[in-house]
């Protein structure tokens, strides 16, 4: 047996993974990597595989990155850890500064699990109407096919059914407006004027009920888990209008979307000039260190931060994480940081976006929607093969690709340093991969 | 102004200190820490504080500890992220390996916030109940004064007024039974006869309720939040006897108690001899990285994995964060675990908890309820100061001690590295604080 293989009999008889049906890896094959490089993995018999889905949407620099590897190293010789209540450090000062000029939203709330971002920005915004004489704005609004993860509280204003139907009796009711998503617009419709429909549609159920709703909580320009579905900047601008004329927060869950996945830093600065201008909290994960640390944040404004700074300590925010703003993940951020300040990564991306969207286009393939913001591309597989999904992963494998479709969606979304030859080899195995699925 | 009051005045306009009134750092310090060293932690002016709080229960062997750090340093060349839906990777398995081997649990299900570990539990007694054509047991039950985090899911069984109630109208009904608190026990009234008492409470509510109960959790032998609430063990023998008879599951909270802290590697230990023979479930966290790294997991058995494992995905647990199993955190963790493996740690801290004890015995101050587990030394203060708590904290980091009484209750967590100076300064300089507060 090759190391390989030994290392994944283990792996299915100790480790519950995450997002998956155990026993369809009967049929399907679990990959035990070993390392990675720039782009790629290889598992422990040396096999590569090009990581187009950046590790669930984490990687922004590559594997084995040499800059957030040296900032790791540097504060593990200075300082692993402290709590964060009563004391503070270099690193998440720094990181909440940086985070702060870059959105314009100046408080910076951690905690360490994307989903612990959704429930800190949603408790927040209730709390802060509470504080301000509104208690009866209790209720969250989000979109039909919203992904903000799967605690409770994140779940109840998440809007896809394998996720949610499950734990229905567990969940609190919450609305779910239509989605901007392109996709859905009728024929002939524009991407601009569906998204003016949507967000008319939003501004009739605010108006009825704005009395009781705290906040509607979006997915800026790209509904990740919808099969990255993608909707036109105009709805973030109408629906922020409407939050503002209604009395509602608007959060911005840019925790797959931000630092640059949709060719902005932001993808709320698509819809205005700072995130400042589109959201009164922002949520953000998963890229912040690189692919490297859990970390999460929740940005605020000056005007959420004053509600809750009061003599009573009730009515301060007391909700915590142990390792809050832990000091190793805050320099991974800071190192991640620093590479965009570095270079012009964005223009960098956008020639890269550019030639995928190339290649894309000389496909010959049943594609439908073919569709890119930024470094996400998607398209979706014209097929009649009901395991399409599950197929074509498997044979992007064989491949030496990581591909993750989502139904009959396939996407792209590397890492930011793919090379030439990483380009190449993508098209190529993602193409060999779909025509073996179809 | 010095390197570190700038540094503060700093964070104070940028970070969002958790559990924290913000507006009470006008009268009390916020500390600037710039590295760690054993029990200490030192500010950017070279002024040392001894962490006999673990950094919020999180440390274990220390900071700066060269064994962890060297793990996770290795690890970082190796790999040091890929996702684990369909991947895995040798850290997260021997991980789960050895934890299995600790505990009789064999399936680990990891996420980074210990708020998460909870959330997945829950999810996962309800879902079982639902798999095994159960669906109407969905609903759970804790202790009163409990702590189990503060995602929304989890804040619903947490019992603990300054975190709950501002939330009340987002969170789900739960009911708390009677807590084993040895300190609620009537006068005469032995803490193991209270714990029965406590547990023929339960045993009554479960008789009536237990066709809509999917799971009791609990904090074994410790309620942290509480104000290190410390209770007999035969109310975890009676508790799983209950939940056996009326078909509940055990869940086993050990973020805080878990890797030593009450005198055993886990807390249910002194139950049962395993942590198996007590709990369907265990939350584990703070502690497993060392102090280190945010990680957290949730083990379970054999029979509740089963009644995922079907051809049907929506059978499967869906649940997910994009971090599990982050390699990082996963060698922290195993340089953890090798540090216990590697000399006697629980009878190294048996003479430290005894010595710790001793000390305490000799105070002169107005203590109540003094009482120990492990490493866990508490006692509550009879002051007629409002402000005891705050006053005290304060007092402690003049005298270089991070000490942080909830309540009229003081405490020690400290790491299981104090060395005899370390212990002397520790008693002496909690003595004065208290002295300067009473």
């Amino acid at each position: 047996m090759s190391r390989s293989s030994s290392l994944l009999q283990r792996s299915l008889q100790s480790v519950w993974h995450p997002c998956t049906q155990m026993k369809h890896h009967e049929r399907y094959p679990l990959v035990p990597i070993s390392r990675g490089e720039g782009a790629w993995l290889f598992d422990a018999d040396g096999k590569g595989y090009l990581d187009a889905v950046s590790s669930w949407w984490v990687n922004l620099f590559g594997h084995n990155q040499p800059q957030i590897k040296a900032a790791i190293r540097a504060q593990l010789d200075q300082l692993e850890h402290v709590m964060l209540a009563g004391f503070t450090h270099a690193p998440v000062v720094e990181l909440s500064e940086q985070l702060a000029a870059l959105t314009g939203l100046g408080h910076a709330f951690y905690g360490s699990d994307g989903a612990s971002a959704t429930e800190i920005a949603l408790k927040m915004s209730f709390h802060y109407w509470r504080n301000t004489g509104q208690p009866h704005k209790t209720k969250f609004l989000s979109l039909q096919n919203s992904y903000h993860g799967e605690t409770l509280g994140a779940l109840a204003v998440t809007d896809v059914a394998i996720f949610t139907d499950t734990y229905a009796p567990l969940l609190q009711q919450s609305a779910h407006m239509p989605s901007p998503d392109s996709r859905l617009a009728a024929d002939g419709e524009s991407d601009h004027a569906y998204a003016l429909r949507c967000a008319q549609a939003l501004e009739s159920h605010v108006a009825q009920h704005h009395a009781t709703l705290a906040a509607l909580i979006v997915e800026p320009l790209v509904q990740g888990a919808a099969g990255m579905a993608m909707y036109h900047p105009v709805y973030l601008q109408r629906a922020r209008e409407i939050c503002q004329r209604y009395q509602l927060h608007l959060i911005a869950d840019e925790i797959a979307v931000g630092f640059g996945r949709t060719g902005t830093l932001f993808a709320c600065e698509q819809a205005g000039e700072r995130v400042s201008d589109i959201a009164d909290f922002i949520c953000l994960s998963k890229g912040i260190t690189g692919g490297y640390l859990p970390l999460s944040v929740v940005l605020t404004t000056d005007t959420v931060y004053q509600a809750f700074y009061h003599d009573q300590a009730v009515k301060g925010f007391l909700h915590s994480h142990s390792y809050t703003g832990n000091p190793l993940a805050c320099s991974a951020a800071l190192a991640t940081l620093q590479l965009f300040a570095g270079r012009d990564v964005l223009s960098e991306n956008r020639q890269t976006a550019q030639q995928l969207w190339q290649a894309v286009q000389s496909y010959d393939l049943p594609l439908q929607q073919v569709r890119q913001r930024g470094m996400i591309t998607a398209f979706d597989i014209d097929t009649s093969n009901p395991q399409f999904a599950h197929d074509c992963y498997a044979a992007a494998l064989e491949n030496g690709l990581l591909l993750r479709p989502i139904g009959n969606t396939v996407y792209w979304m590397p890492p930011y340093c793919l090379t030439a030859e990483d380009q190449a080899h993508l098209v190529r195995a993602t193409r060999a991969a779909i025509v073996e699925s179809l």
